[in-house]
């Protein structure tokens, strides 16, 4: 399956009192390393794939993370990322969050094909992965 | 002009190292408080104006505070937002976050009344504020 | 076990280009529902807590979640927090954001209680939780 | 004066339903930009800064923006800053978010350089910049 890397600077803003990446934040790492891995993939933007599919976008439905090192302002980080598995709609994502060697972070992520529902628009439903997608999300 | 109060509690997630308020937030809670005072003069949020009037939005095109005292995670503020002025396709609001008597932020906003070029969907373009919103912001 | 109901406006910059809360922002307004609990539970909050304690905070070893129905701009929701256990220098929160009667997301927390290594105050460390705020957990 | 160019790539998160930048991020991205020119200038980082000099930080006490051009996820974008004015405690920052050769966002910050008040830990005092700050701020 396809595999990604993606380089994060910790900014002064990600951090929280205790000095620490406020943990939200990790989720916003990793739905950018998605993001980047997809455009690697597809060789176009989310924006772009939207459009192409007529999707509405790949929400998530499912998330977990464990915390095992903190990190800190100045910290320049790299989010691995691979492709665990491809549904007929959805996707599993795994990030590992690497200062130097140490694992520091680890997530999943559960995400689907998301498009309009034809018999109401103003309610989301999952669509099947495009089979080009699909192949190319495996590598 | 309009005025409205609109009550925000500081999080711990918008505090920064230093203990106090990241400062990108009072923005967003000046945001929140302009989404507040367009609820009560016009009866209906944002998405439901968009929706009416065929906009996009009514994005920022200039912006400014003055940030006079600290606020910390646990303070519950407030902000005080008057409509300042309103122009043929843009207006100005005024924010002060208050807490309790003393005024710790000043800011204000200019914003525009968007739409899509019709020339040109891709591209964003000022149209006239229509009478009945420009009434409504007049108090 | 304690239980507390949060409630959280959802606003405009919360929200992506897809239209809906930015998966990230749920785990916000769960850290948020937390120190609500804390908060209701000691009667103080959580810098005074990390004052009264001599500890650095309450960070997460292990989050997840489930997203089952979407919110977006200008919805209220509450979030329904429990204190699922509470072990010798960890506990476990359990958070059900509701939509009315709607279970829309899903997740659970594990904290460690912890402080600086007195070894080496760089470094953090687990300490046993107080038991009087293990009793207060308890309800 | 001391000139530095940091780039940001636009994330999906950073941007709002309009699908452009929301725009407290903007601020956020001068805050990194400022840091960067700093880190560029001492050759250490803010932690370190704070560490060696004994202050809390350099917050803001004024901040405006011109929004020109919205800028949206994908786009990568440079921060062009200067130190526009070094006074005894507080400085003066410009930035121009470009995009290419378009200047899409212009921004200036004065910030103090801050303390704990010797009389009274619990409040901030603005204090001299030291001289080999400025000297570096300076170019």
């Amino acid at each position: 399956m396809l595999t990604n890397r993606h380089q994060v600077t910790i900014e002064w803003g990600h951090c929280d009192p205790a000095g620490i990446v406020y943990f939200p934040n990790y989720f916003t790492y990793f739905d950018s390393a998605t993001n980047a891995l997809f455009l690697r993939a597809l060789g176009y933007n989310k924006f772009e794939m939207i459009k192409r599919y007529g999707i509405v976008g790949i929400p998530l439905v499912d998330v977990g993370a464990r915390f095992i090192v903190p990190s800190t302002f100045g910290d320049v980080v790299t989010i691995e990322s691979t492709v665990a598995e491809v549904r007929r709609s959805s996707f599993r994502m795994q990030h590992r969050l690497l200062r130097g060697e140490t694992v520091a972070v680890e997530g999943t992520e559960t995400r689907v094909w998301v498009g309009r529902d034809p018999a109401n628009p103003d309610k989301l439903k999952g669509l099947p992965i495009p089979d080009e997608v699909a192949a190319k999300l495996a590598g």
